[in-house]
């Protein structure tokens, strides 16, 4: 599924002519013919391949299935990074059951990298070969690095929550769009928070920083497959205390 | 030099054990030993094949020469990035005279993308291949997408300038680092603002902005080469635009 969205996606990557079309009046959410083509694309290999699974995709919405199981599609996460050209954007691609994401992935078509999580596989492959995916054990804040996509995070609250914990810690930076997650799976940097987010953006990257070692949940300290407010943290020291930060806030 | 530059700084880049040292006791400014294994490595270079020429590193400083040529270095522009794991670090290279920079080189090892500008040449390759440099004709700031790496930009008064085109624009997007410019030139977006620039920062993303059709100056309109303060925009149209909104914050 990964390899037939890069194949659907690249071909429009940095083009001038792409077409874009605004889902929202108000606001700017940019989707793409690459993004479409993306997602059929992937419905084909599981029409073909698991035709019995329930299938949600942010661009063609819900298909119940017999069996359980959910495949949960965001063909181009980081639609506004995709537009700039930069190499943040990513397809996800997760298995889940009700109770959550079982495997998850996030794939960088134009860098070639995937990063892959589940029960039993937790590993990155891209331009510098193939490396197990592990978290960091940062014990403290002000040790961590700390990601976002935008600096307004969300709501004026939001953003209140946010930078009580950005004060604390040693860096913050912004921008990586669903890249933040995989550099956490891949023990890069410690912290990613982020608001109003979707479903489908944050199932693969809870089953890949799962699989890496990390714990992702909501501000409260609950489940985050449901989208909105999420904190991913490298371990259970640092998800403590920003969590504390983020409950006060 | 690009070439060995790559191959000094990949070995470290994504491990867990670089050695970082901080030059300033106060602030953040990581370098690294790739960091200076990589000037040393366009040194050598230099030393073999150009020894008349001066040579200005962030890491090593000035050795004068006596062609009145000078070669400057920014090993990785972007250590912030760079020790988040983020592929929006890169290598600089510039062939400066005193008036500013002839030929620049932004070379980006992890993904394996260069972005080459002179007066004869505008060209970056990568994993797509090989693509000629031209910057976008976008006439009006609210169709512009605008890049800068930090959202306080700088000082107070800096980031109301910076403000003050971001309302205008279409799009801003945070973080990229020295790759924001290399996009600039790649004709994926519009703007460039930035501040507190060294002059080896922004020597290389001059040359090949300006190889691809784009402006960069200073806040005033001025040369931007000694640093400080840059602006850099994809056409005349929009550096007009952008340059009144900055002169009057």
């Amino acid at each position: 599924m990964a390899d037939a969205a890069r194949a659907a996606i690249l071909p429009f990557f940095r083009q001038s002519n792409i077409e874009t079309v605004n889902k929202l009046s108000k606001g700017f959410d940019p989707v793409t013919v690459a993004d479409r083509n993306a997602e059929k694309a992937m419905r084909d290999v599981l029409a073909l391949h698991r035709p019995d699974d329930g299938i949600f995709g942010e661009e063609f919405g819900r298909v119940e299935g017999s069996s359980g199981r959910t495949w949960v599609l965001d063909p181009i996460d980081g639609t506004r990074g995709f537009i700039s050209g930069t190499p943040t954007w990513g397809v996800l691609i997760a298995l889940s059951t009700q109770d959550g994401p079982v495997m998850g992935v996030i794939d960088q078509p134009y860098i070639g990298e995937r990063f892959v999580g589940s029960a039993d596989i937790a590993v990155a492959t891209g331009p510098a070969g193939s490396m197990s995916l592990k978290t960091r054990p940062t014990l403290n804040l002000d040790e961590a690095i700390l990601f976002t996509t935008f600096p307004e995070v969300g709501t004026a609250d939001e953003r209140s929550g946010f930078e009580a914990v950005a004060q604390r810690v040693r860096l913050t930076r912004y921008g990586m769009d669903c890249y933040a997650y995989a550099l956490l799976a891949a023990g890069q940097v410690d912290l990613v928070i982020e608001a109003g987010l979707n479903a489908y953006d944050i199932h693969a990257p809870i089953a890949v920083i799962h699989a890496a070692g990390g714990i992702v949940t909501d501000w409260q300290g609950g489940p985050a497959h449901e989208g909105g407010r999420v904190l991913a943290a490298a371990n259970a020291s640092l998800h403590a205390a920003a969590l504390a930060l983020l409950r006060d806030a």
